[in-house]
């Protein structure tokens, strides 16, 4: 028996056909959203959008499923009838309104010209106004649920998305029968059912114990919002695993499935990847690592930790408090070194090697003992998400001599992005909730050894490798394997289905005990220009604003 | 009537000989030192030498004269009689042992293999411990004059050679019947008068109010060492722009210029600077900017400004206090910013428009405003000089983001050194020493005006240029105008021979009022890590040698 898993991205969506008897991954497609990340204009108009807007298209989405699923049953030979189930995975907050059916308003004639008609992607920013707002009222209103997200309710989440469609088109927000996530929304397509998914709800909807915020307090935020979860969402949440419906007709034939194929409940990438790499028990920390890091862990308790993204009970398994935390740089920090800041003989030298930059600067710095560069860095370039969830935070380079070179920044850049990972798990650990391994997602640490070893060093943790580099599409594929009944749970599924490499980086004791050295020198800076002793990196960004004025 | 000025630099000697009526250099000849500087091993030798050594051999000094001065005699069509006076520079301490008629024991065929006899040169930095201990032993003693230097004796002086040669190689310190400046030595050698200029003995020799450190001081360094002051030395020192004596016949042969001609003490290449650019009155500070920067002042009273090099009376003009003070990294933090952080567009962008790189970043970085990147740097990848005295201070950047680029990081290396000049003006203030205006010499500020102008808003004063980039020669020139009776004093030739560009470049307002905010957050980060309130920058280097260890 194989399932399907599918994982929609930013840019496009894969398919993953696997044999549910061992999670091997038989058969795989890509396709590229046709009209991927709209943030120019919309589709057939030549409108500028506003700053910081980035919608999406539904049909490409539809597309996915129209060019992949029949992809994967073709190149594997498996019979459409073999197949017992689909599940998949999606970027998220990412939303649109729809009418009572499910047609999304963007869809249609008399809403295709109207931005906020079409689908907020994760990384629309055009609703920070909306997110103070949601920030301020909940802090003046004393709302305990802010605790669960950090302290702060980001604009990329449901209802600063939301509330900025009220504000600024309240006729859409009128037109709107239902106002729901994409990926809800998709599996709705799949089999007629709508559903509203546990992570999402919980993670992007501050759904806490199966209830929103109070109506007193949406209508503190706008007198017209007080009844936005009654009258355009939904109560009831489907945990993850479980069967929304069967495939209907239309969609069979889009996918070429056979209808009545169980859909499983929708779910959000980072998360899904945690039965993918078998991290099913508290303790077990995945790192889905790329240009951020998403770091997703159950536990068994419930705890106010600093600065994380939040927590929710089924976030990642049903049954199990969900942590999730984060850091807003990693390999795009790395990325930007790379592009911006190695000077031509190293690249001669990479070239000359046969080597990309990264693989020759990591060649290079990996030589070095752990403090021998003399640097440390504040891995803040892109600001700081967990613990201390503030934007405003820049990159620190503190250390450089005459004598410093290229790869010197570049190994003290990915020990930063270490050190941040042990601020979090400190964080975890300071309220009781035990982090015990690191277990990694992404190309990056696949990739790159050093910095497998580096980061067990620095947190002194067993790191360890996901078996499978479409992990997200694969924890979908297992998903749709618990809602067609072929296990009985998703930790069985895991069990059997998910695949961690055999490589066990440990630390070694004696770069550790080097890097706790470092690491205490990290977090005086860390403390010094992230907890208010020093506003510097917020007054520079000010006067910056103010020059560029 | 005609004077030569000759300035001894690291690598080469520069002759220019310049009409005494207008400061006119009418021609100049450089010649580079054959041995140039010895720190691998000795001339003739393969014995490699010890780690820190730099050396240089006399002979290359006396061929100087042999090259240059017939050089710019034929260039000129000058006679030898229209020549009224020579003068020199030198870089300083540097410092050798000879016999009682002047013979430098390392042309000696006895002592030619024995390191101590060479010339250790300014930057012969293998005399640490001595410095260590001669700093101890000032402060256990209550050594008045250690306020007077910053509080710290720098292994590159006097006396730290001194000693150095006592413990190292007693039998040459037992041989050497003088000690001597090599700027002094080469007066010795062109007017056979053994003479000790006021400024080195100053600056480098402890000599304050015509006084060494104390006999009981000196025996408490080394038993041996109490005398070295009479046995080796002199109490005697000839002001600045005082005849030395009258060219030997010897000396006549390797020039070509008239016996008898008038030789001016010697002097220090920066001090000579400052009549070369008209700065003989307080208030004008005299930047010669090169890697490094050293700041020049007259004063009319004596204060212990915190962190400078020195303050000498008669150091700079005769009749006056002459400060110094330094920052060990500028054109060099530049330098070290082009060659191994800009990545190859840029080097191909700057090829493509005709520049340099420093040419096209300079270009790019000045059409930004003040603030606008958003950065602070602390000015210390050389380690910091003045106020600070602290060798093991490092570099720091701080206000990174993924949209940094190279020209911003440029513009923030040379506001953060313009800061550090700021901060060794306001040290000066704060003892009520006046700073006015400000006035440079060396190809730094020549060709760059952005760098102009930032120094000039950042420090509100206003920035002129020397109008000879040639200026420590023609200081000298202008010394041996004095020495020869053509004019009554230093000042009365730098109103006539001393020449500043006409630009004067004026603070902007507008711009003023940024950096001074800047400033306050260069000035936090300054003290925070320079003054003892996070050490993470000599822990670093403390880790960083137990790396390499």
């Amino acid at each position: 028996m194989y399932t399907i898993g599918i994982d929609f991205g930013t840019e496009s969506g894969r398919a993953v056909l696997v044999d549910t008897r061992d999670g091997r991954e038989v058969a795989s497609a890509v396709h590229q959203y046709k009209n991927g990340v709209i943030d120019e204009h919309l589709p057939g108009s030549d409108k500028a959008l506003p700053p910081d807007w980035a919608l999406q298209d539904p049909m490409d989405y539809i597309e996915v499923l129209k060019q992949t699923v029949p992809a994967v049953l073709k190149q594997s030979g498996v019979k459409p009838e073999e197949v017992v189930g689909i599940g998949i995975d999606f970027t998220a907050c990412t939303m649109l309104p729809t009418k009572k059916d499910g047609t999304p308003l963007c869809t249609l004639p008399e809403w295709r010209e109207n931005p906020h008609a079409w689908i907020k992607l994760w990384k629309h920013h055009a609703a920070q106004p909306q997110a103070d707002q949601i920030n301020e009222t909940a802090r003046r209103m004393g709302e305990s649920w802010l605790d669960l997200y950090g302290g702060k309710i980001s604009s990329e989440w449901f209802f600063s998305k939301a509330l900025q469609i009220l504000q600024e088109a309240p006729e859409v927000y009128e037109a709107a029968d239902r106002l729901i996530e994409a990926a809800d929304w998709l599996i709705w397509q799949l089999c007629g059912v709508e559903t509203r998914n546990t992570c999402t709800a919980g993670y992007k909807a501050i759904v806490q114990n199966g209830t929103y915020p109070s109506r007193e307090y949406f209508a503190a935020l706008d007198p017209r919002f007080a009844d936005v979860v009654d009258t355009k969402m939904s109560r009831e949440f489907a945990p993850l695993g479980s069967k929304a419906g069967g495939l209907t007709d239309q969609a069979a034939a889009w996918t070429g499935l056979k209808p009545g194929t169980a859909v499983a409940v929708a779910n959000v990438d980072a998360h899904v990847t945690a039965p993918a790499v078998k991290a099913v028990k508290p303790g077990q920390m995945v790192m889905i690592m790329g240009t951020s890091t998403c770091h997703i862990m159950n536990g068994d308790s419930l705890q106010p930790v600093e600065g994380m993204c939040g927590v929710v009970d089924g976030g990642i398994i049903p049954g199990q408090w969900g942590y999730e935390a984060g850091q807003s740089g990693v390999g795009d920090i790395f990325a930007w070194f790379v592009d911006n800041a190695v000077p031509p003989e190293y690249h001669e030298a990479a070239k000359a090697a046969g080597l990309d930059l990264h693989q020759y600067l990591e060649r290079e710095a990996a030589k070095q003992k752990p403090g021998e560069h003399g640097l440390i860095a504040l891995d803040w370039w892109n600001g700081n998400r967990s613990v201390l969830v503030d934007a405003d935070l820049t990159g620190l380079l503190v250390g450089g001599t005459l004598a410093t070179r290229a790869p010197d920044i570049y190994r003290a850049l990915i020990e930063a992005t270490a050190f941040g990972t042990r601020i979090i798990i400190e964080a975890f650990e300071e309220r009781g909730i035990a982090v015990n391994e690191l277990i990694a997602a992404g190309g990056l640490p696949e990739k790159n050894a050093m910095l497998r070893q580096i980061y067990a060093d620095v947190t002194g943790r067993s790191f360890r490798l996901s078996g499978s580099s479409q992990a997200p599409a694969l924890g979908s594929a297992m998903h749709a394997a618990v809602a067609a009944g072929v296990y009985p749970d998703i930790a069985a599924a895991a069990e059997k289905m998910g695949k961690l490499k055999d490589e066990v980086v440990e630390p070694i004791a004696e770069n550790k005990a080097v890097y706790d050295e470092l690491y205490r020198e990290y977090k005086i800076l860390y403390d010094y220009f992230g907890r208010g002793q020093n506003d510097v990196m917020k007054r520079l960004k000010q006067i910056k604003r103010r020059a560029r004025a």
